[in-house]
């Protein structure tokens, strides 16, 4: 298996792009070596790749004279977010330039008779949520990281509330594009629904950078409702939790979030966060409705959990009880890092039809298990989407192998069972060895589109894409 | 405005596919006139282009193997599933071979656990919910004719359920693509999501047979819900029915179906089928849930509609009492024609944010009154799509003229408030003069794509994509 190592453009071809970029944005374009070294990677893995330059542009017609002076050159870009991806998506493999997002930062539009707004691809879900807050309106995406909304899309992300309103994918309306060659686009509208030519929204959202910059994004947005209501439920084992969830699904349950947590996982944020759980299989749960609905939906999911053994749920209702309630799950990333100081977690995203999610967590335990290391689960599992943690020494290659091993098994293993390898996280470099498996012949046609809208390969070089055969 | 003109390949590239096609499809491959003048045309537009010869494959190999004979003589392939299509998208404008799917009619797979299945592309949704019935799923999109599932991806049809399931957009895992020249590729798979590279299930959904065929789909299935409501509440006027429709969306109730009837069609409908309701602008509504949930979703609505001065519901349970209570809505279609004997009925499609649907279906509404032509109206609502059924004889050219021109501004008016010419019925030939002025410069996106995926351009020639400048 060969990854594709990306041609470095000449270091003639580099210093006349860094020349023409610091004589147009003067101090946004940035050498200095701390910021070049701090986008030149993302969170989680040790992939890394340092940009030659580092570029803040404010708006559309910037990025396309970045865009349209890296093409003539033959230089690459790896357009930034808010730094969070975590499969390698901002190495700078072969260097060029770093294209940081982070001042396209304006809320466009809102409209809360339509529901929908128009954002710059540097806000942030927090952000926007905090800027929507007074319209009763929300974005519902929520992948924990405090992503940027074009990083989002560019990763097609999720999080906890997909199982209710779904992904990037399903709340994305349309985009302004930036092409290699500096052409300002605009795909979608802001019609719900469209058969109008291709799809090129879907075609970009998901693309991770490599066949353009997303700008600006149309998302919708939904009405807060009226009663939300959180609640915990343990289990003595992990099959007993994941039934639960797989009977609710079936039975039409109506719920926002459903995550799974796993017994080592309780116990990191039980120590973390001083919390009054046991450290077993647990299931977070929310429901969004009016009163009486959600009064029935939990009514429902408590006699589901009760058929598995599941505990009395613990409610919370108001929203600083329902954060208190939840706050294993939020805290679950940090608390897994607190649990073995020194050691890095690579992150695992299998993703199985509902049908297989039973057994193919049940595999992947005993799989972690006969590996002896230290290993946290989370999933959200009303999607059939599930997280290891897996902590290693990220400086010893015995620990790293392993770590390595057992996320390739894990993502062999969902696509074995008919999903995917990347549920949320996107394919990065971490994910390519993956790409042939999964797609087979369809790989092809992916390279046929890349090659056809960024002929010269400048976009994210290295990424997404295995080496041809 | 120029429409493309496919070139039509020469006589002895034509000649020699049809005796490849014979000599391995026997009488599989027609060229009996009635047959192919049966294939030239969809419903409803007068487009019309006679295919050379008809051939009706059953397994991927033998669509493999007619691509490939096509792509390599250079000659045009039009995929033709029910016939049903409404944009003329089924015209063979520059003549070759019609590859009718009606014998791609097995459904492969039902996973009642994942909820989801694997057809063949010239299964109908009729007969998949037949199949599927007595596992107590459905497969909700309903686009009012007997479409095959492969036509509905093609053209990313929805219908009356998509405000509460979605459209084909949303309801598909996954397909089987055969791409021109002939290979076999699946794309997406039976996770919920993913975000493992270029989301080419969302590229081949919708791009009308011109970047390849589909042969296969993997679809999302739904439980039946315990309790179906559906209701009919008539108005005063257009604008009431459309502000409780917004209001009801705002305030977030949950809806199966909003269907809106305007007074022309309610009088052709009372006429059509002797219905006991008022020839006045209505609401057909249905609502999916518990017992409970429904109860509250109606009563929350009545209240909606009473502000607008809406009449009391009628209401219906049982299966036959919803499809008598719905049946004004249901034939539609039919009513219009006989409404006008003689007459055809050219539809529109227009989308447009919920926030601009109230203008734009009364702007449209004067335009309709200034032609003087009689003009039935139905929406999808909840979408923010509506159709006319403009009454016009096809053989008189000065009615046609005004048909058209009426048309081309409803698609107009709807891409100047944000929206789309056409929500759900594809672009085809008839919607081509809209796709530069709605999409700008991402139609050479995708040309770029299709170019790509396509070079010889055999995969439905002259349709979706306009004539460069």
């Amino acid at each position: 298996m060969s990854l594709p190592t990306p041609p470095r453009p000449s270091e003639a071809a580099v210093n006349s792009v860094v020349a023409a970029l610091q004589t147009r944005f003067g101090d946004r374009a940035v050498t200095n070596m701390a910021i070049r070294e701090q986008h030149g990677h993302g969170e989680g893995l040790p992939a890394f790749g340092l940009p030659d330059v580092v570029v803040f542009p404010e708006m559309n017609e910037e990025v396309a004279f970045i865009l349209k002076t890296c093409n003539d050159a033959g230089v690459p870009v790896v357009p930034f977010g808010a730094g969070s991806s975590l499969e390698g998506q901002l190495a700078a493999l072969s260097g060029g330039v770093s294209l940081d997002m982070s001042r396209f930062d304006k809320v466009l539009d809102v409209s809360p008779e339509a529901m929908d707004c128009r954002v710059q691809a540097g806000v942030t879900r927090e952000a926007l949520n905090a800027y929507i807050r007074e319209t009763g309106l929300f974005f519902p995406v929520d992948p924990g990281a405090n992503a940027s909304i074009g990083g989002m899309a560019a990763t097609r992300a999720s999080g906890t509330n997909a199982v209710r309103y779904g992904t990037m994918r399903e709340n994305i309306l349309g985009l302004t594009v930036v092409t290699p060659d500096g052409r300002i686009v605009r795909t979608g509208s802001r019609a719900k629904k469209s058969s109008a030519g291709l799809d090129l929204t879907h075609l970009y959202v998901g693309s991770e950078g490599t066949l353009g910059v997303i700008t600006e994004i149309q998302l919708r947005l939904y009405g807060t409702p009226d009663s939300i209501v959180a609640a915990v439920c343990q289990f003595d084992d992990l099959d007993s939790a994941v039934n639960t969830v797989v009977m609710a699904l079936q039975s039409g349950l109506k719920m926002a979030r459903i995550e799974l947590v796993d017994e080592m996982q309780m116990k990191a944020s039980i120590l973390y966060s001083q919390l009054d759980f046991e450290a077993k299989p647990s299931l977070f749960l929310e429901f969004h409705g009016t009163a009486f609905g959600t009064a029935e939906d939990v009514e429902l999911m408590q006699a589901i959990a009760s058929e598995f053994g599941g505990s009395k749920f613990d409610f919370a209702e108001k929203p600083e009880d329902r954060n208190r309630l939840w706050k294993a799950r939020h805290n679950a990333y940090h608390a897994s890092i607190a649990f073995m100081p020194g050691k890095s977690s690579m992150s695992t995203d299998a993703c199985v039809p509902i049908s297989e999610l039973a057994n193919c967590l049940l595999e992947t335990k005993a799989d972690v298990a006969q590996t002896g290391m230290t290993v946290m689960m989370v999933g959200h599992v009303g999607d059939g989407n599930f997280h290891l943690g897996i902590l290693y020494d990220a400086n010893d290659p015995v620990e790293t192998e392993k770590a390595e091993g057992l996320s390739f098994r894990v993502a062999r293993r969902a696509i074995a069972m008919g999903g995917t390898s990347t549920g949320e996280h996107g394919v990065g470099v971490h994910k390519i060895v993956h790409m042939r498996e999964e797609h087979g012949e369809a790989v092809d046609i992916m390279q046929q589109v890349k090659n056809a809208l960024d002929p010269k390969g400048i976009m994210n070089p290295g990424k997404v894409y295995p080496a041809s055969i």
